[in-house]
């Protein structure tokens, strides 16, 4: 996704009416409309809390976590209104708001990036950001305005972007001489002064990112992380003296890309490079991690690297003496992941208790439980709770206590399901006498008592453990959509099934238009996702599922977000 | 500075006409013979660093580093035009521009942040934000975009940002129904949401902070980081149950601001309390760490921390149930620091020769440059620079060899020292045959031999007293700048003297508004800076220089950015 834009396909955004009618319900084009069902949910949704507060308030009592742990759990309302495979689109839009990653905001297509969603995305940028000064690439950061006669420098990025960017046209009362532009993306904001810094050889090569906000005016479809009018992303823009310099760190990055979504986030990618169709526009080609929403049947572009050529080199006259003081004209590459990255693990492995967050990515790793019963030691079952805490935060980890006097044990249970922590840890009176914990596994249930004296070993192997699982799981679904099609007819019951198909292809741009007209339809055309690196054999004499011809390569299709 | 604003006074505004003329031939008003400049700077800096770096490669030698290295300053014109002492504002904008921290932008009063910039704020957000989170205070983020409705709801505090704010009106071709404003600051973006967040005493406290760019657009004098249309900031905004934590909240972030531009920037500032007249409009108190710069004889808000008191809660109805079934409404802080603080660092340190950086915030603390001779073993040098680079970042230091052989080594010194490196390593023959290194100081310029024995605890020390020699020289400019004036005439006397004067005051509201009109001139009106916390005895019977009735405190005043 980010920076990926084209006269046809926009960054973030979903094919057709598709998704409208998946989400069906809760996305209505029009504006109105919109924010009024978003402030229903939102006074449904404090009203509930408030009440589930009032009510642990009220009862002031330790239900016992067994048997009554149901009940306490219907009372306070805590439990999703919506399931994952029944409804989709009001599922994910409840969870986020009710994992408190998210609040609907009173501008459309803006949303609140509460500290469940930031402490994600600042472990992300930590591993990035230092991977990438690894890497010899500088931080900066350009201004948020664009001045109309640089943003339409290069004509097929502008006819990308214009119909969504957004303007500036006034200041307190005063009309501007002429509009600013905000930034949609940074290439024209920055490339005029790559041209300035750039003079010879020694000046290369140019690695630049910067962190910052990006405004994307869109109308239609706005979905918490996945399309919003604003987001956070990284966007890296480089330039180089050869085109074989810009080909390794454009994989380079992408490699980086892959681990955030698999080594954090958990979810497989499928890496690989975009068709002509989808490529950057006025780049030379694109790179993308492709993601797979097997609820929806959509593919989802993870991050994008591109090799931009020389186009834009071209556009904005960056250009160097060579060794020979000769002229040349550099290689530039752009890069980008977004907030984008945690609606898709949000969608990948939520569940119908909420949201199930990695370990690596989850800000509390541990929650750790006190479950009181009405003759024991309270406050001894409290300080072992404590302790706990400091010798897993001692061992590394970041745990936490739940320690509060107002809520029962179900009620914090059920709080902390939804807000997805990975390791849930109870002491009761018996775990007490036992020396040891119970410890629950937010990813599959499972329940184990591990002693007091194993506790930092076992903790680690378990989250180890879930992190793993949650890739496997995920990888066993995502493959399990994954579906060979060598003729039409395979393609469309394929695609009707909501598979991500892997298809000959003759690696012709009309064929690709094609199929996207004949699929048109309520649920959105499909396209390319990407041609994966790693290719199956292709037997010769295979022919394209969709021309006829002979194919060149297999490719992934699907609709996509 | 940051959330400062009144209907007076803005945040980041140099009062009246004063800094301009002292700024004279740079800053003028009109918008587009200012461009005009910034391009003639422009154009005439990349020229200059053009012919050094054409005539440093033709030259293709070594000169030796003795007597040769006056002339090749001279020759490749790295040299600063302006003195900081004899034209302070174009010696302000060069440093910024030729230290490589700015590039000035094609729309007027936004600023390029390049990476020697970059480098410094993340390492004083590092700092910043890792001591907010042991407080518990945790980051969002909010959006960039306000309803006007919100934005208007507090009467004080439109007033004083309505002017500057900037509003989007339209999206690629189509008028927005209502236009939105772009954050100047959030409170008003926020507290709509903390209404919602907050309902009893146990969701207090609510610690928020949230790092992102805001925009003012201001018209006139536009000065690198420390008066632009947008720049990068932190604001945290919390709530509490009582006043007695907002108090306590309110010093411990206003110390943390003084060590930033103490421990890091080393820069002396003054903590104390703002005038009524000069506190953030619609909020409680204002307290603040003053900075000062003798150049300009004008006191600098360095950062501030606000009590809000209750008065945005009445109004966005932020209120809450107490322990007791009542209901209260919290008492709210914001607090604030900037890109600001970088602009303060370069006025107070920087010198004829350039930037000087305290080694605490720079990216680079030790430069290593080879000196060969032509018989010497040039290799050999290299590889000794390499290996002490390595020995130094192994030991904690950002150390970096600059080994680019189509520099000459006075070439190089001249560059670190306008980039303000702290200490410059020399690596000769000479050197090489005695085990030893040369190491030369930015601050004051004194070269002593080190044996290579002793790096590593040699250059802590150094580095170490240089950061103190930095703080102590600033301390004792500033100290020297302070007077005491007891009367009417002695206070025109210190402020023609540019100094920041100590003065007893009645503390009375009309009394301030006077000094300023009696004061206004050229140079722009007196105000108060702060009331210091730090009071001097007050001997009874002193009497306000101003109004010659009883003083109640001492107070700083001057002019000021």
């Amino acid at each position: 996704m980010g920076l990926m834009a084209n006269g046809h396909n926009y960054p973030l955004s979903f094919t057709g009416l598709g998704f409208r009618l998946v989400l069906r319900g809760l996305f209505v084009a029009e504006e109105a409309a919109l924010k009024e069902k978003e402030k229903k949910r939102r006074v449904q949704q404090s009203g509930k809390l408030k009440m589930a507060n009032d009510k642990a308030t009220k009862s002031n009592a330790h239900p016992k976590s067994g048997g009554k742990k149901k009940e306490v759990k219907k009372e306070t309302g805590l439990g999703l209104s919506h399931k994952k495979d029944e409804n989709f689109g009001e599922w994910y839009s409840e969870v986020v708001v009710s994992g408190e990653m998210i609040e609907y905001y009173d501008i459309s297509g803006c949303y609140i990036l509460r500290p469940w969603t930031m402490s994600i995305w600042e472990i992300m940028q930590a591993f990035f950001d230092a991977e990438i000064k690894k890497m010899k690439i500088k931080n900066c950061y350009f201004p948020v305005f664009v001045s109309p006669g640089v943003l339409q420098r290069e004509k097929d990025h502008i006819e990308g972007f214009a119909p969504e960017v957004a303007w500036v046209t006034k200041s307190g009362d005063t009309d501007l001489e002429v509009p600013i532009a905000i930034r949609p993306t940074s290439e024209t904001v920055m490339y005029p002064y790559f041209s300035k810094w750039i003079r010879g050889h020694r000046d290369l090569p140019l690695r630049l990112n910067q962190w910052c906000n990006v405004v994307r005016w869109e109308f239609s479809n706005p979905t918490p992380f996945i399309r919003s009018r604003e987001f956070l992303w990284q966007e890296g823009h480089t330039a180089f003296a050869t085109k074989a310099e810009a080909d390794k760190e454009v994989l380079e990055v992408l490699e980086l890309y892959r681990r955030i979504y698999e080594e954090f986030l958990a979810i497989p990618v499928v890496k690989g490079k975009k068709s002509e169709n989808e490529k950057f526009a006025g780049g030379l080609y694109t790179t993308s991690v492709e993601a797979f929403i097997p609820n929806t049947g959509r593919g989802i572009q993870g991050a994008t690297s591109h090799c931009l050529g020389q186009n834009f080199a071209k556009m904005f006259e960056i250009n160097f003496e060579n060794e020979k003081g000769e002229k040349g004209m550099v290689w530039q590459n752009s890069w980008a992941y977004s907030t984008r990255t945690i609606g898709v693990m949000v969608m990948v492995h939520g569940d119908d208790k909420g949201l199930v967050l990695p370990p690596k990515v989850a800000s509390v790793q541990v929650i750790v439980i006190p479950v009181p019963y009405k003759d024991a030691d309270t406050q001894a079952i409290f300080d072992a709770c404590s302790t706990t805490v400091e010798r897993l935060n001692e061992a590394g980890f970041r745990a936490e206590a739940d320690l509060r006097d107002n809520y029962s044990p179900g009620w914090k249970y059920s709080n902390w399901e939804l807000k997805g922590v990975p390791l849930r840890i109870e002491i009761g009176p018996k775990d007490m006498a036992n020396n040891q914990v119970r410890v629950v596994r937010r990813d599959n249930g499972s329940k184990v008592d591990i002693p007091t004296s194993n506790l930092v070993e076992q903790i680690k192997d378990t989250l180890d453990n879930i992190q793993q699982s949650l890739f496997d799981a995920a990888k066993q679904k995502r493959d399990a959509s994954v579906t060979v099609a060598k003729t039409w007819e395979e393609f469309i019951i394929a695609l009707n099934a909501k598979k991500m198909i892997l298809a000959p292809w003759c690696d012709e741009e009309e064929v690709e238009r094609d199929v996207k007209t004949r699929t048109k339809g309520e649920m959105g055309a499909a396209k390319t996702l990407c041609t994966p690196f790693e290719q199956p054999e292709l037997p010769e004499g295979t022919l394209c599922f969709a021309s006829g011809k002979p194919a060149t390569k297999w490719t992934y299709w699907g609709r996509s977000y």
